[in-house]
């Protein structure tokens, strides 16, 4: 087989055979097919989309390259969730052990942030003592003992995604659907876990920008779930504004504890519960999730999987001493708070990274002192901004150039859930 | 500059500005930028095109990536020629020293076969003792002398269309009009002619299938040609049938020094008289070229191009021992000889390579004994296979497959010249 005419094939809008789709993952893993054949293909693949069938094959190839766990012996329904991300999105943190709080067990398997999104193992990382590095004993146990397990994806799951991943990103070809939906899917189901959440959000603060283009991405994430025999649910949610009321790392995990207490925003708790809700649907466990955060059970879940991870629940998370308050210009209601403006901010301060190579500060980040709906007086605090580097400050003041809008009377706020997709 | 926002920006559809093409060029060449990086744009280019202020800065770019040839010391007008390909095309052995005997000097810096189309210096190399390299300065005192040297193009030239061609071969991305007619151009500007004549093939055994496709590469190329201040013109010529009588190396000279002797097929002769007079009147010669392939003008002008590249014009050109015939397979009229087919065939015989380092044969090859419009009876001989590893053979009379119809009655030939651009 000669690579050059599989690219060409595509290229041309042909359809590329099972043979034909196994062979280029497979050489491509083995380092036989170069980068510079690899990337035209992507490209390639970007104009011109892998239809169903070619998209199945190309996610079990994925999954092929390396092995699929098998959680058969954790002795509990499995479930696990992902988000395509977002900014201030910490629902993991929370959702997580409460699911396992309501009988199920939670595989997740997870990254860390790159650009204007967080991610949950940088957050995890901002709790004294924790480690995202588990070997498979370690996970298996941990996920029958405490039914949850977030911890960082090992490198023999889907190899091919790895590469393929690293390779888009320097060559221009992330933003295919089909490409988006079998990294995130192969990941997923290599994980072995028997059912799967997605939330796909949409938005400035969203990887995709338009709701039409979200429910794309998880009709299409859906399909290849069940055709892999993964019960998967999708559900498409907003992300015009941050979740909750911070963005960063440690006050991510702040705010989750108190939401595992029974506080927290209004919008994270709704998401969580819906998330909640539909993941123990398909882990067929008839329960109420709600009363767990307010009984103090989810929380005890968290404290267990926090230590198993040689982590310390009790530990006071490190604080920023240097901040800075961003303060209305006028009085009136906020109308919109920039997602996007938000993320871009706490990414600069020290948060995320640009390369996957770049550590990120466990204090740096934005909090969100007052959000849209909210009345506000000329000179009241909006934001306070968290930065270890002060020389930080000027390029996140500047991405939150226009991110505030102040009117004379409130706008109705959209609904945080869009749609829910059953297979 | 980052190379990943210029990928986005063609890929999207966008126009790469003058700096940022520029900078992609000669980063390119100087392994600033990863084969995979541009691997990526090439194929965005690919689908997205370059628009005419995008290729004119394309192709200067490409052009000053390496040193652009000054050919003032020649003391004559100075105009080239340059084939898009074809099968049994040995025009240029013919037409070269034609058009200096007429007074121009031509400057041909040529390359070599790969596939089934053949390469000027592969069939000149048949000649023994003959030197395709030249250094500049043996370059220019023959053109003064003689008027007209073929030779290789050196590493300084246009060494950015030399890195982007290889990387074209490998990655499904040699299809592209403005990045075909960019390479060409590139070339044969930097080289430094006054003035050039295009010969666009079409058909079965040329790279372009259809005219329209052939119009729109000759008509780019024109246009480059001219914003370059190189006078440029292009002849649409029809390549279904393989041009003359011999596709191969060494029958290749044999036939074209018996053209240049007064003899030769007719196609050989309207192909090179044609192109002959576009390229004098570019030089603004008031000449008709055609006595000169009687008087012997023509052939003294061969004989010492030949001698003043070390090779021995009255030396005996090897010739194959093997000879497979192939005959007619009924009584009747040869409507269609198919250079594709033809094409193939001299190559798996040995006159072509698939790769640019393997060696050629120099007496391999296939000699057309009928052709298309001549009667013939049932198992009279109309091809004749020339071969040194008569294990070649089957591959070759595999692809001559279907390469000859017969018909009851003659099909009236098309013109072997469509169309002539001038601009």
């Amino acid at each position: 087989m000669q690579v050059v005419d599989l690219i060409r094939t595509k290229r041309d809008g042909g359809r590329l055979g099972d043979d034909e789709i196994r062979w280029f993952i497979d050489s491509y893993t083995h380092a036989h097919i170069a980068d510079e054949q690899a990337s035209a293909m992507l490209m390639a693949i970007l104009f011109r989309g892998l239809d169903a069938a070619e998209l199945a094959t190309w996610t079990s190839a994925m999954i092929n390259s390396g092995e699929r766990m098998d959680l058969s012996s954790v002795g509990r329904p499995t479930v696990d969730k992902h988000s395509t991300g977002g900014v201030g999105d910490k629902a993991s943190l929370v959702l997580c052990p409460l699911v396992a709080a309501c009988g199920a067990a939670v595989p997740q398997l997870s990254g860390r942030g790159l650009g204007h999104t967080g991610g949950t193992l940088d957050k995890l990382e901002a709790i004294p003592g924790w480690q995202a590095l588990l070997t498979p004993v370690q996970m298996l146990r941990q996920l029958h003992d405490i039914g949850v397990v977030i911890c960082a994806a090992g490198p023999g799951l889907a190899p091919a995604d790895r590469k393929l991943y690293a390779l888009r990103d320097v060559t221009g070809t992330v933003e295919s659907i089909p490409l988006i939906a079998s990294s995130i899917m192969s990941k997923k189901i290599a994980e072995g876990t028997e059912s799967l959440v997605l939330d796909v959000t949409f938005g400035t603060g969203a990887f995709m920008k338009q709701l039409d283009q979200a429910r794309e991405l998880a009709e299409t994430m859906v399909r290849i779930g069940t055709a892999n025999g993964v019960r998967t649910t999708a559900v498409l949610s907003r992300m015009d504004t941050p979740l909750g009321r911070s963005a960063g790392n440690a006050i991510e995990v702040t705010e989750s504890v108190e939401t595992l207490s029974g506080g927290g925003p209004a919008d994270l708790i709704d998401i969580t519960l819906t998330l909640a809700r539909e993941m123990l649907a398909l882990a067929h466990i008839d329960m109420d999730p709600a009363p767990l955060l307010n009984d103090g059970r989810a929380l005890s879940v968290w404290d267990a999987m926090i230590r198993a991870q040689s982590g310390d629940p009790a530990a006071l998370l490190p604080v920023a001493t240097q901040r800075e308050v961003v303060r209305a210009e006028r009085t009136g209601y906020i109308t919109r708070l920039d997602a996007f403006g938000v993320g871009v901010a706490a990414w600069r301060l020290g948060a995320g990274r640009s390369r996957k190579e770049d550590p990120v500060s466990p204090i740096a980040g934005v909090v969100c002192l007052a959000k849209p709906g909210a009345r506000i007086e000329l000179g009241e605090p909006i934001l306070e901004l968290h930065v270890d580097d002060p020389g930080r400050l000027p390029a996140a003041l500047q991405a939150l150039q226009g991110a505030i809008s102040i009117a004379d009377e409130p706008v109705e706020a959209l609904p945080l859930i869009a749609d829910i997709l059953r297979a």
